[in-house]
C-alpha cells in the first residue's frame, strides 16, 4: 500500500466543528468506522485517509452551511460524488469533514430546445441519462464507472468517445458553486458560448475540490443519432494501429470511440467473453450519424486499416452485434482480473501527442518487463490517452513499490514526448510531483489562485498540491 | 463619441520606463503621435485612449524584458495584436506601453500527424492557413476580420463556424505567457486533453491581456472537409427561422454555420451584392463532409426549413454559387455602410439560449425602434448568438446616447433571458459595468485571480474591471 503524506491535524478544530454540526445535521453526520473508510475509500494504490465525519448534505444552502462552519474552526472540507476516482481525491490527510452529495441527486430542468440540462451534483451519468431517455438526447460523456457529474466535473474527466464530444470542460456551460468562504457563485449562464470575463467555469473543472464544492451543473446534451456502427480491426503491431488512428484522425472521419487494446487485453477479453480474436493488438471503434454515414464512416476506416496493414477488419450496424463487441470492452478489466488471479488492478493514466503515441506505449511495455510487472495497456487513442492497468500482488512489498516506480516513471515518460501525466484521471494524492515536473512554474500561479480563493487551506487539502 | 474613463496616470515611472526601453529597443520604440493613436484606435463607440509609447517585440524574452521594467516603475503594459478588437481592450487610459506583437509573427511548428501547430501571437488566422495550404489542413476559427492568433486567443473569440468548430476556448492546446512578474509560463503541452492541474490556459483565454502577455500558442487544426456545400433559406419571421435553427441542432445536423440575418441586412446585401432575395429574415448555411454526407445534410435542413415555413430553399455544392452568396454575407459590414450614407457602424454582440434567440431578437427590434436607431441583426444562431450594428451619426450627441442605451440594454436584456451580455466580443472597457449585472459575486473571484497574480495591477488597467 502506498502511503500519501499525513497532514497536520487540527484536533480542537475539529472536534468544535463536528459538535456543531452535528446538533444541525443530526443523523445526517455519520462518525462510524466504516462509512468514514468508505469514504476515504478509492480504487487506487494510495491508503485510505478517513475523513472524521460524513455529512450527507442535501442542498446548496447546507453545503455553504457545512463549509463555513468549517471556515470558522479551520477545518478541512472534502467533497464525495460517487467514491469513483482513481488518485485518492476523496482522502482526508488532515481528517475533516467529507461532503457526500449523493442526495443531492436531482435533475432540475431538461431544456430539450437548446440541448441542455441543469442538475445537482450526485445525479450520476447513467441517471442522467436514464432520465433523458424519453426526449430523444444524451449526455455524451462516459468515463466507464457511473461517476456522479459533480465528480466528473472537478476531475476534469473524460472517456471513450471524448473524441468526438470532448471532455467535461467542453461540455459544462455552467457551474454553481460554494466557495471555500461559503458564499455561493455561478460561474456562467446558459448561453452556448461567452466571453464575460474569466472562464471560471473551466477554472472549476478539474480543480479537485481544492477551490470549492460544485453543487450544481449545466450541461450540454447530445441527440441520440440516427445510426451507431461498430468495427474493429486487428493490426500486426501497436505501430501499425496508430498510423492507422492518424490517418482516421486527419481524414476527418468523425469517430465517436476509438480504443487500443494490446495482446494482453485481446488474450484476456478472449478468455473472458468467449471471442476468438487474433492475439494482437486491435482497434475497436464506433461511429454516430445517419444509416448512411455511419456506414461511410466505418468503409472509409476500413480502407485505412488495410493501407495500415490491418486485418480481418469487421463493421456492423446490427445493435446485438455491436453490443457483443463493446460489451467485451466494457468488461475488461473484469477479464483482466480473471486473467491475473490473486492479483489486483492499479490504473495509471497519460496522454501524448498521437504521433508519439506508438513510441510511449512501446516505451512502456519495456519499462513493465524491465520492472517484472504486468501491465496491460488500453487507450482511448483518438485523443492520444492510455491506460496502463498494473496488476500487482498487494501484499508483494517488492511488487507494490515496482508498480509506483512504474506510475511516477510513466508520468515523465508522457511528458518527455510532449504530453500529460495524466489525461483524464486527475493529480490527487498520486501524481502531485508529477505535476511540478510537467507545469514547471505555472504550478505556482495555480498555487497563487488557491491562496487568493482559499486562503485557509480548508478545500481539500493534499490534492493538486503537496498542503 | 462615449468616454470610458481615464485612469490616474504614474507620469515619473512612465518617463523612467521610456527612458530604460528606448536605450534597449532604440527605433523599435515608437512615440509619435500617430503611432500611439493607431495603437489606442479600435473599431469600438469608445474614445481613443493612445498609449505613451509602442514597442515592438520580436521575441518572448524581449516582452519579458519589457514588462520587468514596466514592472519595475509600475507603468502599464497593453498588449496588441492587430487592432481589431471591438470593446476598447487596446486602449491605454493610464498610459504606458503597447506591446505590438504584429512582428512575432511566425510559425513555429505545424505537426500534420497531430494536427496542431505551434504559432507566435502576431501570426494572423488567414497567414496560418496560408502557410497551412500545401497540407491538408486548416485552423478554423474566424471572427471575420484578419485577426491575430495571440489576440484572438486574449479575447476569446470565435465567429460563424464555432457551431461546429467550438471557440478559441476548445481550439488552443497551450500557451506561452508572459506574466506580470515577467515569468515566462507554459500552460499546457501538446497533447490533446490533459487533467493536470487548474487549467490556465482556458484562463489566460479570454482574460484580456490583464493576467498576462500571450507569446507562443499551441492550436488544433482541423482536415480540410472532402466537400462543402451551403444552402439558404428566407422565412416569414425571426420566429420561424429560429425553429429551424433549434430542429436543425436538435436533430444533429454538424452545420459548419448558421447565418440568421434580418429584413434590413437583407435588403442591404441586395442592394450592394446584386442579389434578388426576398426582403425577409433569411438563414445562410455551409455544410462540411463528404459528397454524400453535405448532399444529405443540406437534403435534411431542406426538409426542416420547410416544415418551418421557409420559402425558396436552394443549396448548391459548386464551389462559384457558394462563394456568391457567403461573399454577400462577408461584405455585410460594407452593404449596410452603403445602405446608411453619413452613418457609422457600432457593433454590439449578446449570446442567449437558442429557445429564447427570437423573443431577444424580437425585443432588440422593437428597442431599436423605441430610441429611433437603426439596428439591423445579424446572428451565428446555431449558437444563438447575435449581434447588432448600430448604424448613427458620430456628430449627433443625442444618437450618440442613444446607441449607448441600447447596448447597454441588450447585455441587461441578454441576462435576463439567461444569456450573457458578449458571445465573442469580450469585456473591455465597454462591457465593465455589465459584467458585474451579469456575474454578481463570481466577479469578486475574478478579481481575487487578477489580484494574485498581478498585485501591481499593471497588465491592461481599465479592462475587465473598473481598474
Amino acid at each position: 500500500m502506498n502511503i500519501a503524506p499525513r497532514l497536520p491535524r487540527n484536533e480542537t478544530g475539529i472536534k468544535a466543528a463536528l459538535d456543531i454540526l452535528k446538533q444541525r445535521f443530526g443523523d445526517r453526520m455519520q462518525t462510524g468506522q466504516s462509512i468514514r473508510e468508505q469514504h476515504g475509500h478509492t480504487t487506487s494504490w494510495i491508503e485510505n485517509q478517513a475523513p472524521d465525519a460524513v455529512i450527507f448534505a442535501q442542498s446548496t444552502e447546507e453545503v455553504a452551511e457545512i463549509v463555513k462552519t468549517a471556515g470558522q474552526h479551520n477545518v478541512p472540507v472534502v467533497p464525495f460524488g460517487a467514491g469513483t476516482s482513481l488518485e485518492g481525491h476523496v482522502n482526508a490527510p488532515a481528517g475533516g469533514i467529507s461532503v457526500d452529495l449523493s442526495q443531492m441527486d436531482k435533475v432540475l430542468e431538461v431544456h430539450e430546445e437548446d440541448l441542455d440540462a441543469v442538475v445537482q451534483p450526485g445525479v450520476t451519468r447513467m441517471a442522467l441519462n436514464e432520465h433523458l431517455r424519453a426526449t430523444g438526447l444524451f449526455f455524451p460523456i462516459d468515463p466507464g464507472a457511473n461517476a456522479s457529474l459533480g465528480g466528473m466535473a472537478a476531475t476534469g474527466a473524460s472517456g471513450t468517445n471524448a473524441v468526438r464530444y470532448g471532455t467535461m470542460r467542453e461540455n459544462v456551460l455552467s457551474l454553481e458553486a460554494v466557495l471555500p468562504s461559503g458564499e455561493i457563485i455561478r460561474t456562467g449562464r446558459r448561453a452556448r458560448k461567452s466571453s464575460a470575463g474569466y472562464d471560471l467555469t473551466r477554472l472549476m473543472i478539474g480543480s479537485e475540490g481544492t477551490l470549492g464544492l460544485i453543487t450544481e451543473l449545466t450541461v450540454r446534451l447530445q441527440g441520440i443519432p440516427e445510426a451507431m456502427s461498430s468495427a474493429h480491426c486487428t493490426f500486426p503491431s501497436v505501430d501499425a494501429a496508430c498510423n492507422a488512428v492518424i490517418m482516421t484522425i486527419q481524414m476527418g472521419v468523425p469517430v465517436a470511440r476509438i480504443e487500443l487494446l494490446d495482446a494482453d487485453c485481446v488474450r484476456a477479453m478472449n478468455a473472458y467473453g468467449k471471442l476468438d480474436l487474433p492475439v494482437s493488438p486491435l482497434l475497436l471503434l464506433e461511429f454516430h450519424g445517419t444509416e448512411a454515414g455511419v456506414a461511410e464512416q466505418a468503409e472509409t476506416f476500413g480502407e485505412i486499416a488495410e493501407d495500415a496493414g490491418g486485418i480481418g477488419f469487421a463493421w456492423t450496424s446490427n445493435a446485438e452485434e455491436r453490443t457483443r463487441i463493446w460489451q467485451a470492452r466494457h468488461d475488461l478489466y473484469w477479464a483482466l482480473c480473471q486473467a491475473n488471479p490473486g492479483l489486483e488492478g492499479v490504473a495509471t493514466d497519460v496522454c501524448v501527442p498521437i504521433s508519439n503515441l506508438a513510441e510511449a506505449v512501446r516505451r512502456a511495455s519495456e519499462k513493465a518487463a524491465e520492472l517484472n510487472l504486468i501491465a496491460p495497456i488500453l487507450g482511448h487513442v483518438g485523443d492520444g490517452n492510455f491506460h496502463a492497468s498494473v496488476f500487482v500482488d498487494k501484499s508483494d512489498p517488492q511488487a507494490m513499490e515496482n508498480s509506483a516506480i512504474y506510475t511516477a516513471w510513466m508520468g515523465e515518460m508522457a511528458i518527455a514526448l510532449d504530453g500529460t501525466c495524466t489525461g483524464e484521471h486527475g493529480i490527487g494524492q498520486g501524481k502531485v510531483e508529477t505535476l511540478v515536473k510537467e507545469m514547471g512554474g505555472a504550478t505556482d500561479v495555480m498555487a497563487a489562485i488557491k491562496a487568493a480563493i482559499d486562503p485557509q487551506g480548508i478545500m481539500n487539502p493534499g490534492k493538486v498540491f503537496k498542503s
